[in-house]
């Protein structure tokens, strides 16, 4: 311990972040130190049995950071941690300044925090001593010293509470491939209880072989030709170097302000982004969204057999979408102009580990136009106007097993903030006796996309918690209804029809349940306190896109019970500090009696208040060839766009990012020349 | 005329489309010179009215060109030319090789073809001298010397047969900006007769103040501080050159090789696109999409008083989508490394016109991955693999009046190819005496956007012509329909439901008339005759994207009798050489008696033959402030994407475009460090 006491203190000594201190900052590394003592000095550590699962900031109050400016002092410095020790889970709120835990709660179940990463690698390692797990390796003619073996949440169905944390351990093969997760050992159910690390159930019902090792490799090194298409390098730079600024956890770029800070369940936090507006009429800095953050993922295998059943997993809540973040790779994961941050968080024993590139940062160009006109009917002059459309991308990539999952915040000089989930990585895959779709003739649940392998179908949801500020925190949420209007004598016209916009605003949660596409509607968030010069309310538009798949599970289905908030892509719920994750602060093993849709039920009223945005990106995912041995990027997600928040298209008295173009436009005088 | 000969015949010399000829090449300079000289040396032109309305390549049949080959001699080069005289519109095929007339049809109406450019700008300058105008000029306190008009397809709402090439004319006012859409000339009705080229109708009905010219300025060198954001520069370097290369009009990169030929009506037509598989077990190159090309477009406004209902606009077969594509600016409409191509067409009176700048083609890296994963199970190393997307993007904009449409067509390496419709320039914007919403009280059919300025509701429908040959033309419609199964006790499982897929084949045009969303169901088109070594049948995939409205017009509404296919987002035909157009061969004041609703209702099989899928991308615009004085991008499409297509992800074993990344995946040993 003393050796890491050097390198952490030279760290803070360094960071910028403790030059812009900021409330909203993610724990420092000497933070999560001075937390780690705190705790392992308390009563809690009279168990060998303490186990760190969640340590992260205790938000100050939203009033708190509304009056906070830069150059008011820090409020208290308060941590909020989830422990288990003596099969109990541990609520701790801690006081970092005062270096005391100001509240203890234990938490009496039924469901159970996420797991962390150490116990996750312990519990992989029990099938390797069990002799019959042994025996099922050599009856697949497999070698034990190429086995793999991970744990995975079981979810709940219907038990009763046993208070046991019960995990699934899957097992794979590697050998000759990196992609183990091509070669599963399949038929074989591990159950494990991860508080007394050990094997509680197994069961080998059906043998299956282990599909071969061939074709399955994506390791670049191991590559053999005829090698795939590629063309010549397009590379990014920015001469006069990077655009925007970054002040401790503060991020300043073009006409955004907002801080990220990193948190081992949701990953990026994105808070207090704003705008500054430089017209004349509304001129100033307005604020947009108070936090934006994956609240949690729900992924539904559809295999109902045995071993697969269960997979039905909440990645930010049983996993950790944080803990799980991939270290981003220079130039590949992220473009060359990219700026990289570190993420720290509270391993298993409390001490802090860092992943670095946890997010990047960069500017993206992708070669169009934000705006564009060309006007040829004035008389001897040919205009033609257009601007680039330069943005700032924040990215994180989690890694939750085999899936990776690329989070994309894009904030466009627009006002535009355009949020992306893509899936890539490699699928949940089934070994098979199939080596031919001929030889299919009852429901296999997935798709042959290998010699033996079935890629099962399944489901991504990925639910963001979105509180928006529409220039301040008393919004309204507004259905904009489109509504054929028939023609009538009162109005004589040889049209028939046409539409026209019925606002409906809703007054409470029941009215803010919203499956998408069921009605020509545009969602508006806006704020009817603040209006442009026109009298228009300062508004936002939420603005989804084709991964818009809700569940199509049974409502009465257990997966189906503790994820409800996944039957509609979008719920309004009013601002409650408690409320942040959508399936519940605590989701392993959980029964839905704290999750979106239960607290939506309570139907309080959201007009005109603090309201706060879920919605959900979902995926149906029935794979094919292509997404084997590992899938493309599957990009799906939604736009918050302004809607009378500006006075105007705040980009037109923009000039141009590459070019100063105007000099032109009155040269040309035709856009067509005669050949 | 003689001035003229020099360029062009240097162009035929220089041009690298003569040594590569291909059956789709676009008709050259000397080819349009050629077919004027025929005609205007025909029985056509002893009237002085002879007028050119369209002239392009009249394709040779699908098997020509699928059993022509670069080594074979070019099929003859035939041309569809479409005229009026005599106040008669006019077929005609000519061969140009033998320089002679081959048929010659009259099409008795009702409807007409495209404007010309040259009619609509004299058909502009009627207003000026015309009376009553002066005085409506006049009495809107506007100088007739700022005043600027042009004509505007008029629809059909019930009218008989007339034999009159009617249009409106609107004209708006200049001045001090160049925004003069953002000025209208509210109130008044101009109806001219094109053949006659006069005012036929005049009636101003309401005397409304032209709009104020402050605010609407978009011209950079007009533009006063505050100034809007602006961040440093962002640009693409190639430092081996483009990776694509044309010859003539085949372009080929990467995977892919596509003919790219442009024509007055559609603008872009994308012919023979085709991939190169590696792969040891499909290898060879295999067809995709035998044409995609914009087919027509729908543009209902939703205003229906007498100067707004008949605002319902085809914009490629009134106005020719082509004809009115703009230059593309380098740099901006365009990324610096785009590659240019122009477009030529026959005026009015038949001569040559170029359009310089027509297509861009570049390589687009966004600084995203294609595909990633991080493995962190395998004991001593973590593996991060992750390649860069570059994908080739094909651009063309036309500008339709005040609006500006961007299509893109991206051919990515994995197959997909991505189209877009990106929405840009300035709305139909209305005069209205209000200056702020609360003295709105009735239905404006539009938003207050500016002073004095009503952003009129409307539709965007751009549909597609898609003849996909996915491996080959015999293709067949499927829809992937998930359907959720109920657990039943034959199966015990603790689970209650799953979904699975029930496939389902289009076997006439009846079942593959889709309205997305409706149910849950991926939409496949598939070769059944080529399958992969798993037997899975060769397929691509059709993925919509937001930008999926249809039309709420009332299905006896005029308009939507014209544009009937606008109520379904899909359509699927079998391959018919003469069904090009979704509107009708002619658009201007069509019946709807030729459309591809009317072509559907036939019920042809299309099942395992030739089809063609009609996708249509639509926008319900509601504007807001931030659309005035000029749009940003609303963007909108749909995706292709292979579908077992390959035997695996075909960028699997492609190298990292811009780094060998592999050297380094052995020694990182974890990806947390300890601080």
């Amino acid at each position: 311990m003393k050796l890491c006491l050097l390198p952490l203190f030279l760290f803070c000594f360094l960071s910028s972040s403790s030059s812009h201190p900021h409330p909203f900052d993610p724990l420092t590394p000497s933070e999560l130190s001075t937390i780690r003592s705190i705790i392992t000095s308390s009563h809690l550590n009279v168990s060998s049995s303490l186990s760190f699962h969640y340590v992260g900031l205790d938000d100050p109050d939203k009033s708190t950071i509304l009056s906070w400016s830069s150059s008011s002092p820090l409020p208290p410095r308060r941590a909020f941690a989830i422990l288990r020790a003596d099969r109990q889970t541990h609520e701790l709120i801690i006081d970092i300044t005062k270096a005391s835990i100001i509240s203890h709660h234990i938490y009496p179940g039924p469901a159970y925090p996420s797991f962390n990463n150490e116990e996750e690698a312990q519990a992989g390692l029990l099938p390797m001593n069990y002799k019959p797990f042994l025996e099922s390796v050599r009856k697949r003619g497999a070698k034990i010293e190429d086995v793999v073996c991970t744990s995975y949440a079981r979810g709940w169905f219907g038990e009763e509470k046993q208070n046991r944390r019960r995990a699934a351990v899957l097992c794979f093969v590697a050998g000759e491939t990196a992609n183990f997760y091509a070669r599963p050992i399949e038929g074989v159910t591990i159950t494990v209880d991860l508080d007394d690390m050990e094997i509680v159930e197994y069961r080998d019902r059906v043998v299956l072989s282990v599909p071969a090792a061939e074709g399955t490799e994506y390791m670049a090194a191991r590559q053999r030709s005829p090698f795939g298409p590629r063309g010549n390098r397009v590379v990014v730079v920015q001469p006069e170097g990077k655009g925007f600024s970054i002040h401790g956890h503060m991020i300043r770029w073009a006409n955004w302000d907002f801080h990220l800070a990193f948190d081992l369940r949701a990953g990026a936090v994105i808070s207090l982004a704003s705008i500054n507006d430089t017209s004349a009429t509304m001129a100033g800095r307005k604020s947009v969204l108070y936090r934006g953050f994956v609240s949690e993922l729900f992924i539904p295998y559809m295999d109902p057999c045995e071993e697969w059943y269960f997979k039905t997993y909440m990645d930010a809540g049983e996993y950790g979408f944080g803990l799980l973040a991939s270290p981003l790779e220079p130039t590949v994961d992220c473009p060359p102009n990219a700026e990289f941050m570190d993420g720290y968080y509270a391993a298993q024993n409390g001490e802090t580990l860092r992943i670095s590139n946890v997010f990047c940062i960069f500017e993206r160009y992708a070669g169009d136009p934000s705006w564009r006109h060309t006007e040829t009917l004035l008389p001897g002059e040919i205009i033609t106007e257009s601007r680039e459309e330069v943005s700032l991308v924040v990215r994180m990539v989690s890694t939750v097993g085999n899936y990776d999952y690329m989070i994309d915040w894009e904030f466009k000089t627009t006002g535009t903030i355009k949020v992306s989930a893509g899936l890539t990585g490699i699928l949940a895959l089934k070994a098979s006796t199939h080596t031919h779709t001929n030889q299919i003739n009852t429901d296999e649940h997935g798709e042959l996309v290998g010699r033996n392998t079935i890629a099962v179908y399944h489901d991504h949801f990925v639910t963001f918690h979105l509180d928006l500020d529409v220039a301040g925190p008393a919004n309204s949420f507004v259905k904009a209804n489109l509504k054929t209007v028939r023609s009538n004598s009162a109005h004589p016209t040889p049209r028939k029809s046409y539409w026209t916009v019925v606002r409906e605003t809703a007054k409470t949660e029941a009215d803010a349940r919203i499956q998408l596409g069921s009605t020509a509607s545009e969602l508006l968030i806006v704020n009817n306190g603040v209006r442009t010069a026109l009298g228009n309310a300062a508004g936002y538009r939420l603005v989804g896109s084709n991964a818009a798949a809700t569940s199509l599970l049974s409502d009465d289905d257990y997966p189906q019970i503790r994820a409800a908030y996944t039957k509609k892509q979008l719920w309004v719920t009013p601002y409650n500090r408690e409320e942040k994750w959508a399936a519940g602060l605590y989701a392993d093993q959980s029964r839905g009696d704290d999750n979106l849709a239960q607290w939506s039920m309570r139907n309080r009223s959201i007009e005109n208040t603090d309201i706060v945005l879920w919605y959900t990106v979902g995926f149906h995912h029935i794979p094919s060839q292509e997404d084997f041995p590992l899938m493309p990027m599957l990009t799906g997600g939604f736009e918050l766009r302004p809607f009378n928040f500006f006075e105007r298209n705040p980009l037109i008295n923009t000039e141009p990012f590459n070019k100063v173009l105007s000099a032109q436009s009155t040269t040309q005088t035709s856009k067509m020349a005669q050949v």
